[in-house]
């Protein structure tokens, strides 16, 4: 399956009887070229179809004009039945926007095992809601690439773009009392990803506010739906009273879902269930899910540019707020 | 955000008292370096932190490791509400099974302009589903790049993955006509993209075998939903004995359901609607779609592999054929 033969600078050179150098000078635009010998070697590039190698002109310009799309997630939260969801969904939008500016978009996707990140040629890269000690983004950073995240990286000043965490707790934690719930526990993810510091901070004020005794349970994400379910039927067996739980991630959602079928509970009568991403898991479950609508697609096309407005060097805001999120209503809580 | 400064050959050379020449071949095991000598260079790269180019090493090898996914639809099929389909479902297993063979994998996806492909640095790409005369295949062609597609491609011997066509459509139809249809009519694409030809083959087949008269309504797959709807209403119409669609696109099945609210027909009694893909619009759209498991996964998998072995020039079988498809009846055509 060789393609065909692709001619060689040498080859225009011959044919147009000039040196190699007067062959890249004249194509390139650079030195001085008589303008009859430009046009010779511009013909006979032509007529051979010669292309400049693309490499080449990057290893001179020191710009790949790829950059990464890197997942933070473990596998069993961003992989599996997640697939489709919210590190796609980014890279759908990403791709488009790169390719509209000229780059080109690799995708990191959640992996069992480290990333071969050192083999990646990439002018930047955006991760994805990166943990405050993400070693794939400290991975990057030593090699000097720059990095721009989709929610923000705590305890740095990485240029991000703001998915409004606070806001995004707000609303599920509202909606839930509303939906008329007045024990809501929280179902979070172990590790500082800032949308779970952020999350818990919310939900301290909230139960402050409505004298709700606070009621957090940490699972750890690796272990994605089960430690989800394990976690929430633990829970339920200790505080029989909980009556709606908002999860911060969807796998620990459906997690819930499953204690509360195993606990014979009815969802939504029983026990309501929420979480923050609006994606196929939260779509297809049974019941459907209530969630947000994020604007992930134009919190991606944002991350492509301020990235790129990075590499150029451009004066830019450094952090990007991306429009305000909205809550879907679903089966999981709506009690009629 | 200007990455830490970067050492170069030279300021290894300078520490190791060599020239650059030296380093290189020290470096890459090329030539004859002196034991004593390489250990010094080796010592003063690793002291400077010093990391060849990948990019001239690239230049070097030939090689990108950069392997580009097409995707060959027009947006009004793979974009929009089918952002996650098709396309995404098989760009998140190749990126995979890419990275884990040391390749980066490069998103094309569906734009409503001509994809910039002269700028992408790929050793070779796999393009999905193409059409007889789809010119972003042949542009790569044209460049060289070798090529793998997903599902073949007509009048070509391009190497592919099989997705088993004839017996997907089997699937749909013995299933429609298990369910009390007998008069099956088929909402196509455009087109001559092999899925398409087989569809119809198969069709027209199994009309003969039951008597039944072949109903073949083309519409524009550009128009997406919309055009699937019209065409579905203008049939409907002229054909009111229609009790099933069979629909090639998922897009073009939403449109069948549209068509059937707005004629106040019920979904499944006097129509049922089938479509090939089994992805998030079939899931999730109301009525749920019957559609096929085409094992996308591992589609995406064998592609990469092919591809790879291709770049390798290694002998393998061009045609590796995906695992028989899995019917999943849902509620659109079960009228039990």
């Amino acid at each position: 399956m060789a393609g065909p033969i692709r001619p060689t600078i040498s080859d225009v050179a011959r044919a147009a009887g000039v040196s190699r150098t007067t062959v890249s000078h004249a194509l390139n635009g650079i030195g001085k070229v008589d303008p009859r010998t430009r046009e010779r070697v511009v013909q006979a590039a032509a007529e051979l179809g010669y292309r400049p190698s693309l490499r080449a002109q990057r290893l001179r310009s020191g710009q790949s004009r790829t950059i990464g799309l890197v997942s933070s997630m473990p596998v069993a939260v961003a992989g599996g039945p997640s697939k489709l969801g919210f590190f796609m969904e980014v890279a759908a939008a990403a791709a488009e926007t790169a390719l509209l500016h000229g780059f080109a978009l690799v995708l990191v996707p959640p992996l069992d095992s480290d990333p071969p990140l050192d083999s990646l040629d990439i002018d930047g890269a955006i991760v994805i809601e990166p943990d405050q000690d993400d070693p794939t983004t400290k991975r990057l950073q030593s090699r000097g690439v720059p990095i721009v995240s989709i929610g923000p990286q705590r305890g740095t000043d990485l240029p991000h773009v703001d998915l409004r965490a606070p806001q995004v707790g707000r609303l599920l934690l509202d909606h839930l009392r509303e939906q008329g719930a007045d024990r809501i526990a929280l179902l979070m993810g172990s590790g500082h990803r800032s949308w779970y510091v952020d999350l818990a901070e919310v939900y301290a004020e909230f139960s402050r506010e409505h004298g709700m005794p606070p009621l957090v349970v940490e699972a750890d994400e690796s272990g994605g739906e089960e430690t989800g379910q394990a976690a929430c039927e633990e829970l339920l067996a200790q505080h029989p009273e909980v009556d709606a739980i908002c999860a911060s991630v969807d796998a620990f959602a459906i997690g819930a879902v499953r204690a509360a079928e195993s606990l014979g509970l009815d969802i939504p009568t029983d026990l309501r269930v929420a979480t923050r991403y609006d994606g196929v898991r939260a779509r297809t479950s049974t019941p459907t899910l209530t969630a947000v609508d994020l604007h992930l697609a134009q919190a991606a096309a944002s991350a492509v540019e301020l990235l790129l407005a990075n590499l150029k060097g451009t004066e830019v805001p450094q952090v990007v707020t991306n429009p305000p999120p909205r809550l879907v209503p679903r089966a999981s809580t709506l009690t009629g």
